[in-house]
């Protein structure tokens, strides 16, 4: 690429591909296209996307009287990593858009749109529209538009096949329907959703391990096996993409608009149940939690058995089989627990609000 | 930081410090609290940051009837290699937010609040904060909140030392004023604002010059000294953060609410002038610009001197001393040079619309 020394230098010779970046944006554009619904205003060429609030739509006003934006910003984290080496690059859009949604519902929030960045070594546009493509199926699982996003070619920052992948999400709040913890009472019932596997955290620990313990990402545990005892390999159950709850979680606040018989949500992060469920609640109130009452999903007992990682730290790093929590008022746990399980999620009842510290303690 | 393999593995041991994750988050939050104003409502603890539209307060109600939301995305590109070989890491956030708010305004819209996406190789506390304090300042200069981010640290993708910087930004727009190409007319003014230099595009071109005619960051080159007759270093040139207009942009719309005297603007980056320019035009129009009509900055032509780059490739890649563009009612054009300068910019009129095809043309 270097040119000789009394060449003119020009832009392209410099390492960046103006001609792969415009394709990759073809390819793109039909992506995010089928995420759009009638609030995307968007204009090819346009510097910033346009998204309409339907302030003056009677729908919207009947929602919202003081409507609050609610914003939030994540990454993939090492999973990107896991997904580069399996050559898998369509499902790591779906942790992006996951990570950040989940958290938005976890405020009250019907998340509105959503952007990514992409940072990578060199524009390959096939592979720039599979990361994408996760995304758009990633937003589309989640009810979002994707209105935007960046593609930036950095072979000075990342090395040949590698890339980052962050995202950015905003949703829209009643300000009177907003989540807060000191809504939480003694008695609340708490509820936790099935996670799909390891999610987008811990994926530092997780390499760690495979490269310790020397373990093949090809590798078939019959420990993994479905109920059909074909087991997939080891790398294909640490990619299953993150759980995206936001529907499921938005139809349940509509269905209860007047009464507020959900008084705290948690996304079970980094941190596990005990560093995100305590962000649920307020300082003189405990989430006693009780770990018999779901079932910690095979690939955890793998990864602790290889990793001989003690039971404490599995649950303060890894979500181990619930990836988001709801707090209840008791009178509805049931109901609740029903319409959830009416939406495909599998709800289990895992504990209750107790007088403490504002902590979570294993019952 | 491997453990011996008999040893419990722990997250920490996998190479994530917890502990330098909490220090910077203390840090960062010093930072960003600083351009919180009442509409932020920051929750410590919160999985999403809250913005208040001010729905029902009189000053929102009056600017806006049918407000448009207007958000992008962008990062700083290879312009970050260039601070952290100098370790000089407070300035890039500022040409984060300059990138993304830049884009913003050009739609017409008034910046709301930005996030920011760190990615790097390891936490280390003091490092982002000087990272933050860039991106917080960058939010002071446009008038809006930073209320949210993430940090990732992710050995597996960043180089020691190496990160990533990107930012997110929302703004509100009227609909009805909202900067539609449509509007442009033959006839109208063109005028640019001086840039402060290369800002963050091109930045791969740029290192391929360094790297090849072995050009020192700490060279002085008399070429590029102020009128007190002291040089900068080439380095200390390029990294001069891009130039925030937000502010002096959104004043001068509010100025002229009900008349439109301005029809279209252009932020200036990858692509140059040509490039941008054109995205702010019709079809059926052309943007005539007089290249004399303003001082070519002398960092563009130490580049161009070093590198022997034509002047189409120089006007293809860099900004050439015009950061923004707007295309005014010829009726105004004095009166916004007038207010501009007022507003602390360094204005233009560098050309006119005429009938074409949608392109930039030299006079």
């Amino acid at each position: 690429m270097s040119p000789t020394p009394n060449q003119p230098m020009t832009y392209a010779a410099s390492g960046v591909d103006i001609e792969a970046g415009d394709r990759a944006v073809g390819l793109i554009e039909q992506l995010t296209r089928r995420t759009h619904g009638p609030r995307v205003m968007a204009e090819s060429g346009a510097f910033a996307a346009m998204f309409r609030l339907d302030y003056n739509e009677k729908l919207f006003k009947r929602n919202y009287t003081d409507p609050v934006l609610v914003a939030c910003t994540d990454g993939v984290g090492t999973k990107v990593k896991l997904a580069i080496e399996m050559g898998v690059l369509d499902t790591v859009g779906i942790d992006c858009v996951a990570m950040n949604v989940n958290d938005l519902v976890v405020q009250g929030a019907e998340p509105l749109f959503f952007l990514d960045y992409l940072g990578l070594n060199r524009q390959d546009p096939e592979q720039t529209a599979a990361i994408v493509r996760g995304v758009s199926r990633g937003c589309e699982i989640a009810g979002c538009a994707l209105i935007g996003g960046e593609c930036a070619e950095m072979p000075a920052i990342y090395a040949e096949g590698d890339f980052d992948l962050a995202g950015f999400a905003v949703g829209v709040v009643e300000l009177s329907r907003a989540i807060d913890p000191e809504r939480v009472e003694a008695g609340d019932q708490i509820i936790g959703l099935a996670s799909d596997g390891v999610h987008s955290n811990g994926f530092s620990l997780v390499r760690a391990i495979l490269r310790e313990k020397k373990l093949s990402l090809d590798e078939r545990d019959p420990a993994l096996a479905a109920e059909d005892g074909v087991a997939p390999t080891l790398g294909e159950t640490l990619l299953t993409p993150t759980r995206i709850y936001a529907q499921p979680i938005v139809k349940l606040l509509r269905q209860y608009k007047i009464k507020r018989v959900v008084s705290g949500m948690a996304h079970i992060t980094g941190g596990g149940l005990p560093g995100n469920v305590n962000r649920a609640l307020p300082d003189g109130l405990d989430a006693r939690i009780r770990r018999d009452a779901w079932t910690v999903p095979p690939i955890f007992d793998v990864l602790q058995k290889h990793g001989d990682i003690d039971d404490e730290e599995m649950f303060r790093v890894f979500n181990m089989g619930i990836g988001y929590v709801l707090i209840v008022r008791p009178a509805f746990a049931n109901s609740i627990l029903q319409q959830l399980t009416r939406s495909g999620e599998r709800p289990a009842l895992i504990g209750e609000v107790v007088a403490g510290r504002g902590e979570v303690v294993w019952a």
